[in-house]
């Protein structure tokens, strides 16, 4: 079967990453997925929040900020204020605890990683896409402060990808655009280690319910198309532009 | 293995749901799984948000919003302004996703449901008791409605149920409480239908990365226990006080 | 004259009050007058608002916060973010400063106390029923920090009860329920001590003014309704579920 | 027995009201009681808030606000934001009710009185001078309102007058300033029609509880003051500045 | 040409300053500038905002605040909550930079000056009044502390005069009131020192771009103004009634 | 005299306009002058404030917003929550302000064009910067909508060109970048239409006041550097990649 866009159900949109794109960030990306931009920044600061001040021995914090342009939705998103929408905070929570998941925290020497993702055009999976940047930016931050021995030991235990995939009429569908993404009945995020382990997994069937079998022909979709973004994501780090 | 509370690893702690606390709401109970207790109440008004008016066929809509007592906690919670923290967000939105998966809303005529679970005391799992609480509340609330002809259908599609499990030194845990899940590896969180299927999953590694296969046994085990709260909440439909 | 839940003039509703409903509260209980039914808890925190901090001697502080559950209501309370409404705010300053003029505060040791009234279901009251329980739950705390060797000495002065009455057509209604208290030309709430002062008095007569001969009949009045309350009050300090 | 500032314990602090001070608002007028300077204005809108809407027959309404000027204290007050303070929204719904109780909303048209009472020097009786000014400022509105043929008949019902008053070592004090408020055992304010009944009686014992016998008495003294007052309202509506 | 109320184009309105019309500010005056009227008062607090903490040598700050009373326009003016609008925070942070640049803020001795200008009634120019009727009352401040010890050097660099100015059909308007203000082509605002010099300048031709030359004829006019005002603000600050 | 980045004092940086990098804004592009990147859109909704409404004849309307990406600035910018600061406001207000006075708003037929300028990478004159590609932006998203016949007529009367300047010991530098602007003497920034007229013009002299000739210098480099930046909005207008 052939989707709308050309792409057959277990192919993954043209995935392009851009290194280094802000000069004060400490390491930054723009991550296009299909149409997807988002531009993710990692900025590193000195001291943690209250509640693990004193912790012995002593360790570092990621935390995550998710946001879109105003203009990269059509009709325009207002800007969310005087809070992030539930969506947004559920959103920025996940890119938090993925990236922390791939952390040894003990390594990270009382500094605190602020992880922005902000999306330029909105295409779908947003969040997957924002979480395979942040990982690249984040990898950039730490190499840098390692060069410049701000930090002793890489504290990165292992890569992080994340896959949105989604059922519909019983087809399992990878890598979903808006208009996939909107007429969906089951929507299923998963964030994977470069080792082929489970960070996290999110599924919703609120059109209809599904059963295990078909969940874990999902997970096994997802495992499939990893490698690829690995493979990406490795050249950007290199601090070049990764096509694929 | 046995639990710190006396409990094997595959059993649920002491249930029991106490319908009709309320004579304002619609529908309402107080649902105690172990030392978790929830107070849950539906109310309806007519009318639905601006995103649903002019539909057409016209639907009607299901809220939920989640809150603590500032005593059901030690040391105490503060009131949540100026809005609900970003775990109360995902928490009233996986409610409200999971109540409106079981509902066909073109049945609902109009009306917007509002489901308040206001936890009075915390030891764990009160989302998956809010979830079991509301699901007896919102069908007490409709079954009113059928009766005053309010309603002309019953749009309840299948019954729902919500289940914590969690993943420690490779094993799984049934229904944890508050000091289990503090030092948990994995946390998952499954919504199901009466009727054997997913209508929702959340798992959380944050600890620790998990494999498929492990990810497969803890839904085995839910499925086990699911049918155990189904008996207590259609016993608590009927206007009982149910136990098990 | 009978009124329409068969009541006479200067009768209470039935009284019910169960003592320590939280377990990690450090006291609680539950209030019910007549339909009106509120949780109220009472917390410890070490350390004193900044006003207070290098007071010499040295004083602890008591502040109260009160709200409804959405359900409590027909129709649905929504809740009051970002801040408490005027009403509320007006209630819970009333609450604190009733319970802070029976303490002692210097013999509160830099502690605060949290009193937390959240109304589960209102049927007029709500505020007088608070400080009635809140009284209740305050005095559980505090005997439990001497059981704890946490405070050295008891501070409280004097029990303190509250009493809502009403002047209708000329006509003195006692502990009015909603549907009485909608109607009513003046309404009028008295906090006094066990021991026979008046503490606050808040009269207001918005649909029409009133005597000073027809506010000294009220007063009398909730004198003589006083010491019921006191006596269950007191039997359920001592752990039991009291009713009257 | 001879206070600070030279009165005796029965005397007012000398009154002067400016009427008509603002060309913009509706009715306005500065009011000094003593040291405390209020600017009192009245505005008038069309149309009523929603949950008098289409009310048969159709009403008016009246609401107020109070608030500090920063250096209308040492140290300066800071701009009460986001929302008012508790103290705040207390004084102005207590101002709000005064006023109401003194028209007939139902010959008010549908027309919404604003009532801004805000503080420019503060020594003490803040809420009564702003009720004292008020009124007059009320007055000033509906007269010129029905001078405009913009009100049929006049909706004013009584005059109101507002009086503090405190109880320290047994005596009783009239109006109150700053520095005989803060060690005052007993505060109350009393909200009076020109006629002599009794709108708003508001006492607090924070320090000490107090007897019936002394509240009596302290009423007895309002309504001694409240003529002196009746006379300078008078002379300021009839546009003079009025001094006493 | 002469203007509806009277004036020629280069004449100013009627201005008349009451110094320390607050016993609480450090200093304050109320101006008048034709039918705008605004109170402006000045208090000290020790210490200074974090971005100063720490500097060498230690200095001070001055932070000024802007709003109007409600009653001071017709319709009446909302109070500004949550936060001010944007108007108002241009206007504040306009007068803050005009005093700050004619303090010498190392001789400030790490106090902080507020600056608060309370518009009681608004006819056109309220930015501008506020500005010359503040440096009156900063003035009337610091000769307080000067005289009390609190600052041991006078920290006034340069008097600071505030003039608002038009143009339409090609005409150049002095001082304009609300009624002109509303229908100029080009409204701008000088902040000059007392010696001659220019501190701010801001120019908006929403409606009609303008020429350099017509700039400088604006620029000259508003030098030419600029004495009187410079008269009786000195006057005022000799703590009499100014006028002129 | 050279700058540090190899400028002379009358040069402006290389600046840099991609049009087009949202398909789903109406126009956009990202401006780059020097190291600042700005990402500039425009969208279209119909309906205009409520001002504006019910105006004879119908005209439409156009508002901007502009903020700063957390990463564009070492340190890391917080998001401006609840409500953008004092200084976003400012320079939104200027950039609406700027665009609004080239539009013939009664040519817009009731919609409103919403600006969003958000910054990317922070490096000086970000304000200007947002208002050379907002301008190339809503020409971009006019011509679209004229090719739709969304519109009938081209309501721009004229381009805009926004210009920073700075004065530092009695020399003036053009287009300042951060760590020019952070020493500089006095501030100015100059909105010019691309006829050769004045829209705007906001100077400030925190640190040192200026003379009415040293403005005027000023006015005129402006004037000289203008027409570059014209040429190169133009190059992109036509959709192509524009640098000078």
């Amino acid at each position: 079967m052939i989707r709308e866009d050309g792409r057959s159900l277990e192919q993954l949109r043209p995935i392009r990453i851009t290194p280094n794109i802000s000069k004060n960030a400490t390491g930054s990306c723009m991550i296009e997925m299909g149409d997807t931009k988002v531009i993710t920044t990692v900025t590193v600061e000195e001291g943690v929040p209250n509640f693990l001040r004193h912790t012995i021995p002593p360790q570092g914090w990621l935390t995550a900020e998710y946001s879109m342009l105003p203009g990269a939705t059509l009709p325009r998103t207002k800007r969310e204020r005087p809070s992030p929408s539930g969506r947004s905070q559920e959103i920025q929570r996940l890119i938090g605890r993925s990236l922390r998941s791939c952390l040894d925290l003990k390594l990270c020497l009382e500094k605190t990683f602020y992880v922005d993702c902000d999306v330029i055009q909105a295409d779908g999976g947003t969040r997957t896409a924002s979480i395979n940047g942040a990982y690249v930016a984040l990898k950039l931050a730490i190499d840098k402060l390692l060069r410049e021995h701000k930090l002793k030991q890489n504290p990165i235990i292992d890569s992080v990808v994340a896959i949105s995939l989604g059922l519909k009429d019983s087809q399992i569908y990878l890598d979903l655009n808006y208009l996939e993404d909107s007429s969906i009945d089951l929507d299923i995020n998963l964030v994977l280690t470069g080792s082929g382990k489970i960070i996290e997994i999110q599924g919703t069937g609120e059109r209809d319910s599904f059963s295990k079998e078909q969940l874990n022909s999902i997970i096994d979709l997802a495992f499939t198309a990893m490698p690829t973004i690995v493979d990406i994501q490795n050249i950007a780090i290199e601090g070049q532009v990764a096509e694929g």
